[in-house]
């Protein structure tokens, strides 16, 4: 349940991550040193966009050591893409959904469906024009150990979102969602619960993570560098939720 | 280009809305309300949720009245549904996109794909178990008439979001998306805006008016009563967008 009143206010002065940055380490400090004006709570949510864990963690592709197959060749030349990337989705998905239109959606390894696998060759870094950064192998793993950093050297207990931007059918334009969570559950489950009315609402889930992902999205700005926020007032359901949690098993999938 | 902070503020002690209401006239007074906490600024999105807009304008449907076809009794009674509510969503469908287990996901006459058509039982109103809401006829047209109340009575030109909750593939859980907006454009094209690093961001479009109604939500809570808020800080392009411009034309549309 919500009081009201959310505030969104994106972490200043992040450095530029590198790989093999102490990410969790980092935060830390960019969360110090906002400390005056947002002193951290346990009723906040701390997000971090998917670029820079996938950088600290060194999922990153250097496109001039892949071989495209001659499929991506053909597609890249009909639709103006690089093969390599379009390699690299191919190499890293579970299945194609979708290879049209210019557009390659595929499902990932961890069960995301969406363009390009993740795979992402925007604000990798300066001079980065052949690299691309891949999903974190286990964004749930990688939102633990930023909340066990803040945890033990700020001393609060807040959830951690690691999100990304996806398309969606139907509608243009991109809105962030969660890739990976800790210590919040990432859907809360209205069903059974009364409305306002009292009327029993049957059909209602609501997608807690994604919508926190997209608040703090709105304080970040696409080309500013402010790869993370603290989201306040959004009351998650605490408790271990993992990012599955939030994935439609394919018996349910009305658009395989 | 956002400046990192971000505020939701949902306005509290808003009536109970009823068909023929002056909705606009009750918005403006609820923001009068909080105007000591909230002095309403051009930078500032009044978010307005479909239910008291339909509500407002009674686009209701009293089930008692309807006769549902013999496919809608059926699929009810395998699915454990209302048949007359499931009539009511096929007689507003411009098509059906898919009718399945238990779902029924339509497109309507405005070009929305989503679940039931955007027709909804829930929070109609004490003792309305038979009344569902109906999308607004024209939301932005709604949006329209909130933005000139209030820019007259408070002297201050804010955008205007008429928000409703739709599901999506692949994913549990409603997240809220603008189907009306008044004073903004729905979405940013970024194409062809250098990133952080000066690459050319070749594909992002911002759903900036989606993002702005999903912010709202985190602070409505589903089952209270905020049907309204403020979000502060988005920083959304002006302009006189249409919802029409967010949609997706059927020929990029890989999931028909």
């Amino acid at each position: 349940m919500s009081g009201g009143h959310v505030e969104v206010l994106a972490l200043e002065g992040m450095p530029e991550v590198r790989p093999g940055d102490d990410l969790p380490a980092i935060l830390v400090a960019a969360l110090r040193a906002t400390v005056e004006v947002l002193p951290l709570r346990e009723d906040d949510v701390l997000v971090v966009t998917q670029k820079i864990v996938s950088k600290a963690e060194g999922a990153i592709v250097d496109l001039t050591t892949i071989e495209p197959r001659p499929e991506a060749v053909e597609f890249a030349r009909l639709w103006d893409r690089d093969p390599r990337q379009l390699e690299v989705v191919l190499r890293q998905a579970r299945r194609v959904v979708r290879w049209q239109n210019g557009v390659l959606i595929t499902e990932t390894p961890h069960g995301f469906i969406c363009a390009n696998g993740g795979v992402d060759a925007s604000n990798v870094g300066p001079g980065s024009g052949n690299l691309v950064t891949l999903l974190p192998a286990d964004p749930d793993a990688s939102a633990d150990r930023i909340r066990s950093a803040v945890r033990e050297s700020l001393g609060v207990d807040v959830p951690v979102v690691v999100s990304d931007s996806f398309g969606r059918p139907w509608r243009w334009g991109i809105m962030d969602v969660a890739i990976g969570v800790s210590g919040m559950m990432p859907i809360d489950d209205l069903r059974g619960t009364p409305d306002a009315d009292g009327r029993v609402m049957r059909s209602t889930i609501r997608a807690t993570a994604d919508e926190i992902a997209t608040a703090a999205e709105l304080a970040f700005g696409k080309t500013d560098r402010r790869p993370a926020a603290v989201v306040r007032g959004a009351r998650p359901t605490r408790g271990e939720g993992r990012i599955a949690d939030v994935l439609m098993p394919r018996e349910f999938d009305l658009f395989p």
